[in-house]
């Protein structure tokens, strides 16, 4: 029998409806002739009450701890799915991480998999079992403790059972329907795409389209398994959500797919830094090891051997990145003369494989927003992505007017 | 080290501060030079919110499901326990019961428990950890899915544990501080005991006293475990509680230990049949098969080769056993006039090893009735029990009286 792979997240499986509504689905699956893995987050709400009382009881847990506790949300889900199934006659059965067992390393809260042993739920299903159930987002460590995956490790969880059983699709169940050329909250023209490339998708999901988690997406790229996203809030037919798929799949691109946005980020410059070599190190060093994520980064040569340098970061870790920055300085590591902060800043991409082999699309971006009277504060280009930072106020233009400029609501 | 058992219940795990709470009586004998096994519950409520999904999503669940479900309490209550004897510095982590492992039978929903491999624990209580938090109630079957030992399950996981790894004590903290001569709600002058033996404490708990399970007390009679029942609401000194242990601990014994009551009964009477040998099985058999829990059994001689059978059941079990009966006539297989149903008695029962060698415990009980004017319905007796079945109204004047009689009030 072939094998498909479905995942259901907190939303989907909210409540004891939601639950039944799910099951459904899965039912409407295995009428089709699919043996059918599914792979189940916790309730919404659950997990983060769990990780409520973890960091209430010890702000420095032990991540070990954290994540017996925390795995406890998805177990009760695969239980009641599996349930759930067996009340509509559809043969299913549970399994834990360790059961299976999703064998991880030991990097406890953010662990990563090693190896799913196939042969266990195989022989169920040989037995004539249609569905196993998987309790998403844990594993097991090679010393026998519980981990888990980090947050959103549940699309990572299905997206490497469907390699591993190489599965004939990987169904990302989710709240909303599909992935759009943009934000519909911000322009109203955005289109559901059919398809998008792996690439792109990971472009727009580290730029702030939530839809997938990336690390899922580059598994699925990886191990070339097709997934798609779709909404368990209404009637689906087989063409329905978004395919996520090698570029080859796609048969005629766009030269943009997407326009991304990213609304709350901070530019920070560092006025006047000596222009020597491993200068950058000994800012972006500090940096990381205080958790700042910086994105763009950007240098301009000044005069006499000193330069101006800009980076920009989420804006809930600007005093983060000025406590690190000074204490570089203090230690003399670092000399700059002023450390000038924009909060008021966001980011705005066009994303496409298709840019690859067309020419002028960032020219074409350009004037767009120049016409608009957009002024650019730092540019990042990418093969397949060109992302600029603006002033937070026309972010919203912005979007609208690239979404017209590059026909993005018309079918590919 | 000498290994010491401490159960934590539902309302003792409550709340993170009444974790923190029973993980400072943890350090305190961990100061005592204990390596401590912590038995927990689940949050208290947490148990019948799973519960409550299950039976809702299915009323006739698979129970190996359940058990994945309703497990998840108590691996929550573990994982935020360890984490809070860490944060008071006291080297600790959590097992569920597959890691320990703790093996049971296949018996879902009411495991029994072959074997406790200690090798694991013991290694890690060398390596210099004092506190193994295990989550209790939950075992992992041959077939390796989780078990559940039934409600309750937690204080027999506890004594087991304790006969496992030859414990000095089994503490199991509760939200009362110790077993009474008779419940202190019906009788003011009922007094905690310091110690009773493990029999009274068998007929106590079966008899409606629910300080223990049980199989709890079952299980640590046949090993020879000291368990102590005590409060964790208060503060605890070494003699606190009631030490449940063998007869021999006990120096001087009272004749009668203690008074039991159980409200909710009800007696069932078969009017007028046949007298012939087989008939209790063919009566009592389909009340088994029909999950009725007959407690005595009273059967008088009549006239004519025909007798009267009466039993006591629970109140609420009256329809199912009316309707069990009257399937066993229909069906030819007993024979009756007429079936009388009393809902309105009560049970109260005289407990006490020392019964079995003083004479005229039983003439002085029914003398003391007697004299109150309340009148008798069914006796049953055993070693160390006498229980009657009288009118409910009468059921707290008896326990009273009874324990006036007996001079329960007084110390040992």
């Amino acid at each position: 029998m072939p094998v498909l792979v479905m995942k259901f997240g907190g939303t989907s499986v909210a409540t004891l409806d939601r639950i039944r509504r799910a099951a459904k689905r899965v039912g409407v699956e295995v009428s089709k002739g699919y043996d059918v893995i599914v792979i189940v987050s916790a309730m919404s709400g659950e997990t983060n009450k769990l990780v409520g009382m973890v960091e209430e009881t010890s702000p420095f847990f032990d991540a070990r701890e954290y994540d017996a506790v925390v795995s406890s949300g998805e177990n009760v889900t695969a239980g009641l799915m599996a349930l759930t199934l067996q009340e509509m006659d559809v043969p299913a059965r549970s399994w834990q991480g360790w059961q299976v067992p999703l064998k991880t390393n030991s990097a406890h809260s953010s662990a990563r998999i090693e190896e799913i042993p196939t042969d266990n739920i195989s022989r169920k299903f040989g037995e004539g079992m249609k569905v196993a159930v998987v309790a998403g987002f844990q594993g097991i460590s090679p010393e026998g403790r519980i981990t888990t995956l980090g947050r959103g490790g549940s699309d990572t969880t299905a997206v490497a059972f469907a390699a591993a059983f190489g599965a004939e699709r990987c169904d990302i169940y989710t709240d909303v329907d599909g992935v759009y050329t943009t934000d519909p909250r911000i322009c109203e023209k955005a289109r559901k795409l059919d398809k998008i490339a792996f690439e792109e998708m990971l472009e727009l999901a580290s730029l702030g389209a939530k839809v997938l988690q990336t690390r899922s997406v580059e598994l699925a790229m990886r191990y070339k398994v097709r997934l798609r996203v779709l909404s368990s809030f209404e009637e689906q037919s087989d063409a329905a959500g978004t395919l996520v798929c090698d570029e080859e799949d796609i048969m005629e691109s766009k030269v943009v797919a997407g326009v991304a946005h990213s609304r709350d980020e901070a530019k920070m410059t560092l006025v006047s830094v000596a222009d020597r070599p491993g200068i950058a190190a000994a800012i972006f060093g500090p940096l990381a090891e205080a958790g700042v994520n910086v994105d763009m980064i950007v240098q301009n040569i000044s005069e006499e051997g000193r330069t101006d340098m800009t980076f920009s970061l989420p804006i809930n870790q600007i005093t983060r990145a000025e406590k690190a920055l000074n204490a570089a300085k203090d230690s003399g590591s670092v000399n700059f003369h002023g450390l000038v902060t924009d909060d008021r800043v966001s980011k705005v991409s066009v994303v496409g494989i298709g840019m690859r082999s067309a020419a002028g699309v960032a020219s074409k971006m350009f004037k767009v927003l120049s016409d608009e009277g957009i002024n650019i504060k730092v540019i990042t280009t990418s093969e397949i992505k060109i992302s600029v930072l603006i002033d937070r106020k026309y972010m919203e233009l912005a979007v609208q007017a690239l979404h017209d400029a590059f026909e993005l609501e018309k079918e590919g």
